[in-house]
This record gives C-alpha cells, structure tokens and sequence, in this order.
C-alpha cells in the first residue's frame, strides 16, 4: 500500500439515526418485524459475539463465521492473512455481515404457522483490511488480520411473542406454545497453568454463570463506548 | 420449468464417507482443526436451528438467517416466496450454507491467543428451488418455498479445549481460563388459547427445560431418520 493513502475510516455513533432503506437492506417479507434504526441494529449486532460474513471471491459466495466487535457505525472482525481469498479484500469488496439470536421455538397448531423467535442484523457495506496503524491498533493490537466495515445499509428483524395460529385453527386439539432458548453462561474453567494466587479480574463479573451471554456481551460494549468517548 | 425436468435430488446419506477436498472448502487456517468426514459435518448441522446462507445476487453478498434441516447429503432451508432475489434460484446458484455453535471464550494472557471454543460446517452446493411435488412435500408440506442443496463440498471445524498460550507467557500474572456457553432450553410458555386438556406430546420431551438445545436437536434427527429409512 505503499503510495497509497486509505480512507481514514472515522466511526459515527449516533443511535437516533436510521439507516437508509434500499432495494439491498429492505425487509420484503414480515416486514412489520423489521427495522432500520441505529439503536435497534446495534442492539442486536452487541448482544452476540459470534457473526456470520458473506464474501464472494470468483461467483462463489462463502458464508464465514467469525467474531466481530463495533465502534460507532463501524464494523470489524477477524480474518486469516493465510487466507488467499481474503487478501482481496485489500482494495474493498461488498460484504454483508449477520448477526443472529434464536430466542425461542414457536409451535403452532399448524406446520405453516411453526415459527422462531429471534433478532437478527443483517449490515451491507464495502469490507477492507485495516492496515493503517493507529485505527488497526486501536481495533486490536495484536491480531494478524483485522477487517473493518462501515454499514452503509442495515436492517434488524425480531420476532419476540407468542403463537400466531390463523383464527380458524385456534379449536384444533394439538399443544401449542412456545420452548424459549438463551445462551447461558457456564462455569469458568481457570487454565491448569494458571499463576498461584490470580484472581478473575472485576471486568469479568459480568460473565458469571448462569448469566445470559447476550446480556454480558451488551454490558461489555456500553462499558467499552465509555471508555472511548 | 415447463418441458425442463430437474434432476432428482435423491438424498445420500453414508456417514461414513468424506468430502471432497477442494480450493473451495479446504480449511486454510488452523488446518488441525478441520474435517471433511461426512459424520463430522453432519454432527454440526444437526446440532443447530439457524443457519446462515451465502448468496451473491447482482455482485452482491447477502448472508441470511434461516432454518435448515437436512436429509442424507441434501439441505433444505426455507425462503420467502416474496422475494424477487430467491426466485433467482429457480435455475439454481451457487451458495454456501453455514452452522456455527459458540462453546467456549477462551482468555488468553495474551490478546493475540484470546479464542473461542466453537464448531462449525460450512457446505458448498447449488441452491435451487425445490419444486418437484413429491420432494416438495416430504420436505415441508405447507411452506411457501423451500430450498433444496445437495452438499458437493464441505468442512467441519471445531475448537475444544482450553487455553493455547506460548510457552514465555504462561508466567504472566493475569487470569486465564475458558468460560463456556451453551444454548438452553427454558420452561415451555403454552399458548394462552390452548384447548382444555390438551397435553405436550411425548416427542417434546427432550426439549425439557434445562436441556442444551444442541442435543435435543441431534436427538430429533435421529428420531427423523429412523422414521424415514
């Protein structure tokens, strides 16, 4: 990249604006569930650790699971600088990274109005690698590649209630209800190596078994948003 | 797809078998960690609700939450017969479906060795439009559309164990150890208009509360294949 100045990529976080709806990020089906403010996207993308990224590299598209962290309105996670595929993203590729919570199995009284409870982002821009010093250090000091992304466009869905079965089903003699799910945390399991006398650092409380990993995860960034403002 | 016939997805299912090992799915990175053995694969899919699916209309990645299932080597998701982009896959695409589960945080006591327990399988195929009336229904009766891929390539990943630091670090003073995550299953919500008298059936037994969602839903599969061979 020598010669070659990239754009400074400056993170915004304003959580009353919205996001601009187009033909890309438009919720086309349920789209009562869905929405394109800040606050409701960056809720969802927070509560979750793990993302979903899609490229495509020579027509095939790939699904790629990684971990993602955000900054105002902008985006980066984890590549591999072993991955041939991913050094193309050097000069900017379009990407569309998901978030996604299961939150519940709806069963209806009828196969069709079967359903889940669940949030999802799904967030539109042009992904890059993060080389310039001062934003790739400030994203993570020492990782081999680090990828970052403004959303351009974005969208976050959530379905969060209870059986919706249509009127005339509603006599039909079958259970009906929903089994919720949440990601839990366990008990931590200190490394056998670990030093005599280290104790769980206090930014770790809020990892404390039984708590919900989306609850934590969402401390964490409020925490972290303090910190850099 | 008048006068066209499509070509019968009849589903393999030989867990004992691998993928092939192609550019298009070969783990790059961490290679230890991968696998292309049919039973690894499926282990992962079974295992979880959501799924992500890469597609790529008008150069354009999207990665979108679903719901899969699967029968021998075949996937099925469901689409929303709304959208004027999955109708794109009447003549079938290329794209790539991926389930991840999130097990662990491992805290390193070095940033660059922080990780994550996790498995994942990535699947490579071409989607089309399932519309073959009898594979139709025994896919889903009633829904709007499904999607049917068979897996061509695919790899499994998983990372499970604990801290990995290099040897000149495990001497610093800071705590390190894995702090689990898993997804579980909490007290069924009955539908408020349910009919009087109407019990859970027995099948839903293994989605008791406090019972990890992973394996309920293995079992489920297993269940499911005894019924249809």
């Amino acid at each position: 990249m020598v010669g070659r100045q990239q754009p400074r990529m400056q993170a915004v976080n304003d959580v009353s604006a919205s996001f601009p709806t187009t033909s890309r990020n438009r919720v086309k089906r349920l789209h009562e569930r869905g929405s394109y403010d800040h606050a409701a996207v960056f809720a969802v993308l927070d509560a979750g650790l793990l993302c979903h990224v899609a490229y495509t590299f020579d027509g095939q598209p790939y699904c790629t699971p990684t971990i993602h962290w955000r900054e105002g309105d902008m985006l980066y996670w984890h590549g591999s600088s072993a991955s041939r595929m991913l050094r193309q993203l050097r000069g900017g590729r379009p990407a569309c990274l998901t978030v996604s919570h299961l939150d519940g199995l709806v069963l209806a009284r009828t196969g069709f109005n079967h359903s889940a409870n669940y949030r999802s982002a799904m967030c539109f821009g042009t992904a890059r690698i993060v080389d310039e010093p001062e934003e790739k250090k400030k994203a993570l000091a020492k990782a081999t590649m680090v990828i970052g992304m403004r959303i351009e466009e974005a969208s976050a869905k959530v379905r969060a209630k209870g059986v919706a079965d249509d009127e005339e089903d509603y006599g039909h003699p079958v259970w009906a209800g929903v089994i919720p799910v949440r990601m839990v945390i366990g008990a931590a399991e200190p490394c056998p190596r670990q030093m005599p006398g280290i104790e769980r650092p206090g930014n770790l409380a809020g990892y404390a078994e039984g708590e919900r990993l989306d609850r934590a995860l969402m401390q964490a960034q409020a925490v972290y948003e303090g910190e850099i403002s």
